[in-house]
């Protein structure tokens, strides 16, 4: 029978590791959940298929184009293209068996049809944590996301990161004191400044037929530089008679104080007047950070506070605060920064080579090896001795324990470090003792 | 504004949980993960969506009916139902960059659009491992699987369970000898002894127009029973001169000494020569694991050897072998059965309830106690004591840690056990020793 060979490949916009990269990409998955669950976040798992109607209740925008969405039989469904709508969903239908403030963590993959990109991907993980309030969730909360947030960077391995603060009420509460209602375009300047610099907002905002005045108050506004305090201090000063405004700053100002006990260093945090998030849903405290010296990463990670999660679901009020961490464009940025690389990645501690007619022997280390709780494995196939030390050289598994004749006899083993090459006879006690 | 509101659900046939059951789901999810590394497996993790003509190359039978497939834009894609079919994708795809034997577990979601019934789902886990030989893979890693199948059993907390064993050859080898070249419908009615008894089986073969000589043989063959030594020596004394019967004889026989010296106990592996496994690729050794006390569960983890995996993407022979553990369905069974239960589940340490006007001595000790890498959460709402410590009790939190203006003022703090309402005043380093 002849069998007709289709090319085996993955569709564009996806991504899949080899080993190496895999045991690092899961390190740091593993890592980012220790942490959230280290600060009282329950875990949570929804279907990646939900119904239509369910998860595009909101309907609009870029979501609806870029949802995988589909029928099977007569029922109309689509792939989750977030965590945040699938948790509102889940905290509307189980709502009397949560208990809240309901704190959550949620990592997986999500699905968005994104026009194929270098560094976008269709399918990605995300890792979310959320604290849902029922009714009413305190300022202090929103304090305590960026000691998580930093605590997780720090066990990454990242020291020098900033999380960038801002509260949209003090955006919300300036525009209005400048007459503008809807604030949406400008805001949209402001967050190119990095990209095209100041006098580029400038033009942008000359564009929208904003007077010079204005435009003056707005320079200077994002201007407000200096430490926290100084910056709170000189919000203060606008002397700003906007209740938004004061109910922003004074939310702000809460942040800031709290988010200081809660252990994160000064220099990791600082409050950035033109981060906005363009996400709608935000309603206060919004959060961005950047890997200082790679700032054309962009944002690692983003989040922030909304009045109310579950409106298409419920009418119950639930606000929250919450952040997420896009963990397969990090990697993959990362990776080709070459900020991380998996050069010597093993899960495995030993590999186990045992010579013509001592697999029995081989077996026996293996299983006590294993039973001591030491990442090990056996070679069973049959073969060249170095075909075998390259298999463990390939994989960077650090130890080889080859057992022979004489070794059968004397009940010992043969030791390598394969780093160091060094070698050294041991018998099985003292064997687990290296390993461990 | 007013809203329209959906009621939110998920689809039929899919499954998600609670907070507490989703700890008790990841628990078992981790042991099974733990395991498979243990053995030296390493991970991958493959697009949960594929071209439609590498995931459906083999095409036909019950499968193709299932899959969720969709077109977006002018492409073709399904949903993976299994891990396999992406295994063989990938080994194909990275044939280069792997190295063999190439063992690799896989931990995650597959789809089929079953027919809605109790404990069968649309959406659920598998977890595999596999053994890859590139040409050849030698008949002791046939042994080595079942160990980790014990191994993870074992540290699931079953303890009574058997792997039962068997070799397709010494079937198909039999059948051949008694002049039946197709016997996939004699297995499928040899497959239902449990369910409907030898007469049964006996009705179902006269069905198939089988004379009555041979329908005793297979009564005879079906029949042996005793000790794996004893099956052995019965199969032997058979007498068959049929190459594949006695290969695969041959084959059996070394893997239930290897099974042995892989150190599972006698009591947890059984050879039953009516276990088949329907899936038409297996080939060698067949594997079917059940818990004693539970078999209307029936098997919670099944697998086997085939002489090639990746036929539709690649040219190079890919002898395997491997097991797949269903965990969504074998967690839905244990809980229905009462087996497990999500009753005492806590990620979380301690609770700290700090009083009014407390909260910043509140917050210095939960960040000592997460520093020390106790998991533990802070309750930063304002209400009443008793709504706070009732908190703590719907989560399962052991511990709670009162801080009022006494223990601000004697730099203490109250420790309560939920379980036994014990409660003692420490300083916050004997809170941290008792708590670790």
């Amino acid at each position: 029978m002849s069998i007709n060979i289709v090319k085996p490949s993955i569709l564009p916009g996806f991504i899949e590791l080899i080993p190496a990269d895999q045991i690092l990409f899961n390190k740091m998955l593993d890592t980012i959940r220790a942490n959230y669950e280290k600060f009282g976040f329950l875990p949570i798992d929804t279907p990646v298929i939900e119904k239509s109607e369910v998860l595009l209740a909101k309907g609009g925008g870029e979501t609806e184009k870029q949802v995988y969405r589909f029928e099977k039989g007569s029922t109309d469904m689509a792939l989750r293209f977030d965590l945040t709508v699938p948790l509102a969903r889940y905290v509307a239908q189980y709502y009397s068996q949560l208990n809240f403030p309901f704190r959550r963590y949620h990592i997986g993959k999500v699905y968005r049809g994104e026009r194929n990109q270098k560094g976008r991907f269709r399918e990605f993980y995300q890792c979310d944590i959320d604290i849902i309030g029922n009714g009413t969730l305190d300022i202090i909360n929103d304090a305590e996301i960026p000691s998580v947030i930093y605590s997780t960077f720090k066990e990454l391995g990242f020291d020098s990161f900033t999380i960038k603060i801002n509260n949209r009420k003090i955006l919300k509460g300036f525009f209005q004191n400048l007459n503008i209602e809807d604030s949406t375009l400008i805001l949209r300047a402001i967050d190119k400044l990095d990209k095209i610099g100041m006098e580029g907002v400038e033009k942008e905002l000359e564009g929208l037929n904003i007077d010079s005045n204005t435009i003056n108050r707005i320079k200077e506004f994002i201007n407000i530089k200096g430490t926290n305090l100084e910056i709170l201090e000189e919000l203060q000063e606008l002397g700003i008679e906007n209740e938004i405004f004061r109910e922003g700053l004074d939310e702000l100002r809460e942040v800031v104080k709290y988010i200081g006990l809660f252990g994160v260093p000064e220099e990791n945090y600082k409050i950035d007047l033109t981060i906005a998030r363009g996400l709608d849903y935000y309603t206060g405290t919004v959060y961005e950070t950047f890997l200082n010296d790679y700032p054309s990463i962009g944002a690692i990670c983003s989040g922030g506070r909304y009045d109310n999660l579950a409106t298409y679901y419920t009418k119950q009020k639930l606000p929250g605060v919450g952040i997420s961490i896009g963990l397969t464009r990090l990697f993959y940025q990362l990776r080709e920064a070459n900020i991380i690389n998996s050069e010597e990645n093993s899960l495995t501690k030993a590999l186990i080579i045992p010579m013509e007619d001592c697999m029995d022997k081989g077996v026996e280390v293996v299983n006590r090896l294993r039973q001591e709780g030491i990442y090990s494995q056996i070679y069973l196939e049959k073969g060249k001795v170095g075909k075998k030390f390259n298999y463990a050289d390939k994989l960077n598994i650090p130890y080889v324990v080859v057992i022979g004749q004489e070794e059968v006899e004397t009940n010992t083993c043969s030791l390598r470090n394969m780093k160091t090459g060094e070698q050294t006879s041991v018998d099985i006690e003292e064997l687990i003792r290296q390993l461990k």
